[in-house]
């Protein structure tokens, strides 16, 4: 079956527990980088531009909106630190796609917390298979596949909550594939947030659109002239539902820094020594991270966050990597922490993959000790919980994470969406 | 220099006048396809969803919006019969793209329509020249280059309203880089016309977010991993302004069938003779329009709009084929009609152009008359502006064409889109 129809089906597949449960801890951890992101002040006039009509959605950082607004401005905030999950099959961001449209809607249609939830577990699902479905020409030409691939989950999401038929979620696609968009060129601006937060919108108004009678091309996606056909799609083959789902896989980001810097973080989260009896610390990492984040003596709190010693003086010395707050330039001058740094010495090794990271420490009695991490090593949910909660107390601190953590796991949605005005 | 920084600059160049006057006709002709698109019922629901918002920028078929719901709707609403101008250079239509965009932004900044339309004239003439900078395999491999060029000549006007600075343009450029799109695949769907109101909101979006300080990709056009290179640009070399504006080779529709009919059509409009006096129609056309527009006994109105036969009868017989009603399936089997169908002869000809047609008409009298059309034949402003107020009028009726015209090379904003609401 080709992969439009296989969408078609999946839309009102049955969604497994444990799918779910993932999917709830990407939705904790998605409202946490949202309720923190609507903080960045270069965004708010942006904000406010959009923000003219009242409507029922909740709005990061406080205000209510229609649901397309609100999938548009909560997609781009979500992702202004760049601190959501990822997934490396899919090479890109699913929750800041999905979950902003899923969640809009949901609130517009009244729909129950735990339905929202499989129906942005399909979303994100379908998006990430959507990503292997294109393959890696299609990112490597230049789009933007949290953007591209993450607008036809979002739509899928979508068109489940409004209960769309068949006929319609094929249209609903088709429009999809006119409007999704996307380019990676621009990482490092502000267009890279707004890629995800136009991905949520288009995957709301493709649903609402097809709902409201709007056709489309038969099979916009995967058919003759299509988006995958145009947008250098491989048509790689993918099957779904899965047996076990992607979004098992799932990367959660537990470090306010570079991803280069976070296996070694990771490993580094193993060692039990105080730092006065610390004589050396070795760090093998992928000789990709040695031009990307390497600086030896950060100066400012935006150097830390590309810098393999600090963040190591900074682990080993109690400071939070989860906390943003803690890449500022008092830490980045902290004597204690730049001769602490002096003892780090960071090696490129080639037999290590770019996701795998070997801290050595030599103890100043002598003693050896090693520790070794890959951020695509299994993991179960509960230890995801527990890092994430931590990761997200340090982010909104321990009152507002407590109630977010509550919110994400209950049954009542307005719970959750009340949470996103923040402060 | 670069096509981006060919835009910059060319967002706030002087209008000469004769481009200007051809916009004006454009915007006559637009308008009245928006104003008789309003009342196509399928897309009633569409607009209604986006309705939920009021604000200053008039809708066609009544209502109010802000500009980016305008936009979206205009856009799709008056390219909702096809029957609005083309250029084929760009191979697109500019209009539905650019002044959607241009009015309902001027309408809420309150800019003068003169200064509205020498922004839609560079919006337009941007479109044209970007579409040809992208070339021909863009378009063949699939993109919808009324959408996507469309986009980047709504952003330049709308920035030009706007009156962003440098910086700001080239932001504008880089958001509308990665927000335009649209599939060819959509022919034949009401995702075409939604192609069309999409490049016109994401001009408006692009330039106002662009202004509330979002920034993008530095070259989003033209750069690395740019629209461009991802799109299957071929770069081709522009320079603007050009000596004669592109606009200036704009092609309207003055009958509401197949393109394939209108050479014909212009050279029947020569004839001068009554039916009862002729004997034989014979019609050269190129070999191409065969399999399109070669309908020899057509029963309903859809099929009369692909018929050579049918359209030569009702041209000489005096049925406005400027008219969508005369395309009817009462006038499809008028026994005159077709009694008069059946003394016209189609012949393929491929010493013709596409563009080309040849008409000969043999009297009773024995006298043979030859009439031929080139449609890129020059045409002065004076005999456009002629056939398109007998398009208009057949259109709207006398009244309201009559209202239109006035409007639309007046001075008065308000007075051109208080017609927008139609009956």
């Amino acid at each position: 079956m080709g992969i439009t129809s296989q969408l078609i089906k999946f839309t009102t597949t049955d969604v497994p527990e444990e799918a779910a449960a993932m999917m709830r801890l990407s939705l904790f951890d998605w409202a946490a980088c949202g309720i923190a992101g609507a903080s960045e002040a270069e965004f708010a006039p942006f904000k406010r531009a959009q923000m003219v009509e009242d409507g029922p959605a909740q709005v990061f950082g406080g205000g209510q909106a229609g649901a397309a607004v609100a999938a548009l401005v909560n997609g781009t905030l979500s992702h202004a630190l760049d601190y959501d999950d990822t997934h490396f099959a899919h090479i890109g961001h699913p929750s800041v796609a999905v979950l902003p449209a899923t969640l809009a809607l949901a609130e517009t249609l009244g729909t129950a917390l735990t339905d929202a939830v499989d129906a942005a577990t399909v979303g994100v699902e379908a998006s990430i298979l959507v990503g292997q479905w294109l393959g890696r020409d299609h990112y490597q030409i230049g789009y933007h596949q949290t953007a591209t691939a993450g607008a036809f989950g979002a739509t899928l999401a979508a068109a489940r909550l409004l209960g769309l038929d068949k006929s319609q979620i094929r249209h609903a696609l088709g429009l999809c594939a006119s409007m999704a968009s996307g380019l990676k060129s621009q990482f490092g601006t502000m267009g890279k947030p707004l890629n995800a937060g136009l991905a949520a919108r288009t995957g709301v108004e493709a649903a609402l659109w097809a709902q409201a009678g709007m056709t489309a091309a038969e099979d916009g996606l995967a058919g003759p002239l299509g988006f995958g056909e145009t947008h250098h799609g491989r048509a790689e083959p993918v099957k779904m539902p899965r047996k076990e789902w992607a979004i098992s896989t799932i990367s959660h980001k537990y470090h306010a820094c570079c991803h280069g810097l976070h296996a070694t973080l990771e490993a580094l989260a193993e060692v039990d020594a105080e730092t006065d009896r610390i004589e050396a610390i070795r760090i093998r990492t992928h000789p990709r991270w040695m031009s990307v984040c390497n600086i030896a003596a950060p100066k400012t709190g935006l150097e830390a966050k590309f810098s393999y010693t600090q963040v190591t003086a900074m682990a080993l010395s109690g400071h939070a990597t989860a906390s943003i707050g803690n890449f500022n330039d008092t830490l980045a001058r902290d004597p204690a922490l730049k001769a602490l740094r002096e003892r780090v010495e960071v090696v490129e090794d080639d037999t290590l993959t770019e996701t795998q990271s070997q801290v050595t420490l030599t103890l100043t009695s002598g003693e050896v000790r090693r520790h070794r991490h890959d951020l695509l090593a299994p993991m179960s949910l509960e230890t995801r919980s527990v890092k994430l909660r931590d990761k997200v107390m340090a982010l909104l601190g321990e009152t507002r994470g407590a109630q977010l953590w509550e919110a994400a796991i209950g049954q009542d949605l307005e719970s959750l969406t009340g949470c996103f005005a923040g402060a």
